[in-house]
């Protein structure tokens, strides 16, 4: 069905408008933390007594509470409209960042708010099932304060590897040597809970945040990429997140890069992770194989670039040009360590990119750092987690759960 | 403006939805060519009045007819519900389809009927301007017979490189040796008509065409991939045409394939372009360079594939399998020369394609031949051009030309 008819089959039917108004209503609160009655009407074409009545029901729904206003002055000389400000025991999500040495759970509120966060190490030869209870031990860290009416709407994960879109099944997980693992219903076991939980690949989440509320707002065509031990690329197109037909888009670390180059886990050689991947990295500077996982910490040590680190940022930007002469974006977000690589290397990194790409793709791209710092990939996770309320908020809140902390006592 | 955003504006306005669902009941007629108005009244979830006012509309415009019922079975035992079909007199476009040694050009109506068509060849190193007076020889001739009474939306054309979405401009087409030309305006000042005209990369409108009546119907994820002396990619991602900020995206020719390997026009050595691009191919077979941009004929002379083509093939399919990496798509249609090669060495192809990406992108991925042959990039063109008739038919007709044939002969 294509967005035209689905949009057509919705005039038929007032509730399922009604709702999705609400839903886009909230999306906007969400996307601006607080926004004035005013700024609504304007956004969302919809007249006053349609967006005041929208807000009340959120109000009712305890998703949203009346706030000081702030968007007055665009009224100029009239009286400034009430502000929506998001409930502070409103509906929550918990966040995972799951990497390959360690998990951040977090609890977040709309706006992005991380209320709680904890973390604590993962072993990358762990089986599933451990990582899935150190996991669900930081779950009950982060629910501990929060209030008893507040409802846990669902589970975002994070994964650094390959998540099948259908049923977030972790198809591979290279660096935590996982093959078709149901992370999501292991996690699930573990709290004894049922709330829906939804999977997506880290650089995807990385770059939906930074598009929502990071380096990328107001970008519609945006790459996050990530360097995560492995190296992967998120992608917004047109303002749309790119999936593939299965979930798997943007696995760019095997882009051919050097076919006489190192083998990779793929069974590949020469790919460029097996140049600008985490342990070709670690193998040019001699940081030892028991730090790679935290390689940003690493590099953020190091003063001067050496020799060694300006031909990574080089091989870097050659690699950045295959990717904007690929999809011509506006803005690259350089993640993960790429992060402390471009702090160090930034010029090289350029001059990869500028010797490679092609002139008109080339001259409309900027590099970036993400506004979000590490947090990217936890607050995607959030953002997916969130997104039931912006659909159709009354639903999402039928399958919330209130008292999580009493249920996880219990 | 988000879609969610866009949806809820047009509720404000009654005059502006009933254009929009004008436009897309018509766009609804041009993708099956002729439908019955209970089809109808499914796809829209509009009521059958709404549709029936709208099939009136549409028949007082010019643009479609009654047609014998053809979708009458689906409704049971009922009445038989009447047809809409597309107007013998109605609407059309100029389509051209600018090679590099030949031109293409054809009038086409709703449905994609080309309805007649012409083609002349083009000297690679002829000036903008020749260039531009036998497309606008060609479009005098597919217009001699036009009724009368026919309009004339637009012109699209199909271009062998990147073209500036913003306002057609063609910033480079490498083997034309066209730098920042304004081709467009070429072809209406030799012309002397003023209608809508719209240019893009001939592989993004082989995707297109592919998605709405080729190889990719009901696929929201295909890779047009266009061997067309240079090689370059259109991208259908989630359903949506993937543009990039430019509108240069899908520059896959210049991947990194072989850092040892030829020169390319674009600076760098060993792009994928240099190994699997016609002049490498005709190099391999010894076909003289006279020929190369008929590269698909002197491929479908081979009786058996020599060893040179065998390899060629294993490199193709070493380069989709970077596409397939990062796109994941679930249709890659093998466009151009590229399409007789795959007659030729399809095992090859599969094979290179196979060995070298990850396995969950590469279980859901099909190559496909083009469904309209070598016309794709041609109708992709006659798309744009309509598009203007599916977003506000009343408006595009009010932009469009009649008695064209008269008018050029003046
Ligand atoms: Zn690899
Ligand atoms: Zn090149």
């Amino acid at each position: 069905m294509s967005p035209q008819q689905r949009r057509s089959g919705l005039g038929t039917n007032q509730e399922a408008v009604r709702r999705h108004n609400l839903g886009t209503l909230l999306r906007h609160v969400h996307g601006a933390g607080q926004i004035s009655r005013a700024e609504l009407t304007s956004l969302m074409g919809l007249n006053r007594s349609t967006i005041a009545a929208l807000v009340g029901e959120l109000e009712t729904l305890g998703i949203s509470e009346r706030a000081t206003p702030v968007g007055g002055v665009r009224q100029g000389a009239g009286r400034p409209s009430a502000g929506v400000a998001i409930a502070a025991e409103g509906p929550f999500v918990i966040a995972v960042d799951l990497g390959v040495d360690r998990a951040v759970v977090a609890r977040i509120g709309l706006g992005g708010r991380i209320l709680q966060r904890a973390q604590a190490p993962v072993h990358s030869d762990g089986e599933a099932w451990q990582v899935g209870a150190s996991v669900a031990a930081l779950i009950r860290r982060v629910v501990a304060d929060a209030p008893a009416a507040a409802p846990l709407v669902g589970i975002g994960i994070s994964v650094p590897g390959l998540v099948r879109r259908s049923d977030g099944l972790i198809r591979l997980a290279p660096n935590l040597e996982w093959h078709d693992v149901s992370f999501g219903g292991i996690v699930l076991a573990a709290l004894g809970l049922d709330v829906p939980v939804q999977l997506a690949n880290d650089a995807d989440l990385g770059a939906l945040a930074e598009h929502i509320r990071g380096a990328g707002v107001g970008v519609d065509d945006l790459i996050y990429v990530s360097g995560n031990v492995g190296v992967g690329a998120g992608v917004i197109a047109g303002g749309h997140r790119l999936e593939g037909a299965g979930g798997y888009a943007g696995e760019i670390g095997h882009l051919r890069f050097n076919p006489e180059g190192r083998p990779c886990h793929c069974g590949n050689r020469g790919c460029w992770e097996t140049e600008v991947g985490a342990h070709a990295i670690a193998e040019a500077i001699h940081c030892p194989a028991d730090k790679v996982a935290q390689l940003d910490e690493v590099l953020d040590g190091f003063a001067q670039p050496s020799r060694e680190l300006r031909e990574t940022g080089t091989a870097l930007g050659h690699g950045l040009a295959s990717i904007v002469n690929t999809f011509n974006p506006r803005t690259v977000v350089l993640g993960g360590y790429f992060r402390s690589l471009y702090r160090l290397v930034g010029a090289e990194i350029s001059a990869g990119l500028a010797d490679r790409a092609l002139p008109a793709p080339l001259e409309s791209v900027t590099l970036a750092m993400p506004g979000l710092g590490s947090d990217s990939p936890l607050l995607g996770a959030a953002e997916i987690a969130l997104e039931p309320l912006f659909v159709d908020p009354v639903a999402a809140l039928g399958s919330a759960l209130v008292d999580v902390r009493g249920r996880l006592a219990g």
